[in-house]
């Protein structure tokens, strides 16, 4: 399956007094990306936490490269490159034009109400294993 | 009543690559110095919250005068300066040393948990007119 | 002159524990916004603070009228309603579909290296009394 | 050598609307951690930084094991586990009383003005063996 894509433009909130877009902020671009990959296969994560489902991180492995800086647009790619009955491991990365600023390997993990792991509903795992409704803007 | 002081520490998460703290970010220290502040009388914002009283700001008027910058330690003062049935008004000002950096009025109003205005009860305003137990480092 | 209109979208990093968007980070989508309003004039505040201009925000008076949720769309409109030697004066309203939740305004005053304030230069001000390029998606 | 600890209140700022601290807000928790430990030897990052030395991270690994709240205090080690010429690596755990909620392990490397890696000063690498000067309140 293709990876999703995603921009994103850096604002002065996203940076630090070094020049350079703050380490924890990747994890505010990677979650935007996740969720609108998943609403790219008809999932809305709102509507699905309604229900009692929640999908959480409980593992990221992140690789800073090299920096963003304040004005750049971002190219986000993230893809699903494993999936068990209660987790989904995501492989994102972050460029500028031809570099590759971040790499990251995330694992979320699929709660019930009570915060414990619960299997992935069926037509979330039918979904996601269809074509991407592509990228939205 | 004396104005409660606050102490903070501006890290790089604070700023951004102009080289000074972001303007959103003081509304964070502002809400930390304002709950410590309702510390200092007794009242655990939490625990309030979970009697189904929240304060929600409503209105903020900020001046920016001079600006933070990484690794400032900060002097936060913060003051009920007015109060009604359901609101509090907050004179707070942000210093380092002598010079005042930002002044700020917020305004807080007391919901119920449909998010509608309800007066403050009254322990919480015979709290918040004795004595401030003093400042929580 | 038409308001300038921006859509933003509400993820888990903008939101706090109560459910809402937390109150500093609408200050996070006004400095977006206006950042888009100013290269819908063809003009790109890196290249400007490159030159040595900056525009800070000295002033902000905010009003919290309805609370924005998760997964929201936001439209936040953005106008000049006044300029000065030195100054701007933006007028800010984030809408989800007809209820205005936040209404905003704020004071950007132009500086030079020294962080002192300066004359706005005469191309900035043209390019901002022209009509806008548009909104960028 | 003895882990460095530090103490950490959760406010709304930092948290969810489902209710728990937002996962990238962990990684402002351990960069304020760090510069307290290295404050704890003697070393204000700042002063280093406008001697060109500056500490970034370049790898962070992080598992989030349980979820940390409103109001909770949480209590914050970060231990220096192995360095070599460029690096630091650091092993950092979040609790809170007797459970951890995360573990991260973190890599920073020393850059010079040009962001390139550069050997640790000796001084440095000399403070951070001494025995910290102690916890900062």
């Amino acid at each position: 399956m293709a990876a999703f894509r995603f921009k994103k433009r850096v604002y002065y909130h996203d940076t630090d007094c070094e020049g350079v877009v703050y380490y924890a902020n990747y994890l505010k671009y990677l979650e935007e990306t996740r969720t609108e990959q998943f609403r790219s296969h008809g999932i809305d994560l709102k509507t699905l936490a309604g229900k009692g489902f929640l999908f959480a991180v409980t593992e990221v492995r992140i690789r800073y490269k090299s920096p963003a800086r304040y004005n750049d647009e971002l190219d986000i790619s993230s893809e699903i490159v494993k999936s068990g009955k209660v987790f989904l491991d995501f492989l994102h990365s972050v460029r500028r034009g031809d570099i590759t600023l971040v790499e990251c390997e995330t694992r979320l993990v699929c709660l019930g109400r009570d915060f414990k792991p619960v299997s992935i509903p069926d037509d979330i795992t039918r979904s996601l294993s269809g074509e991407s409704a592509g990228n939205r803007p």
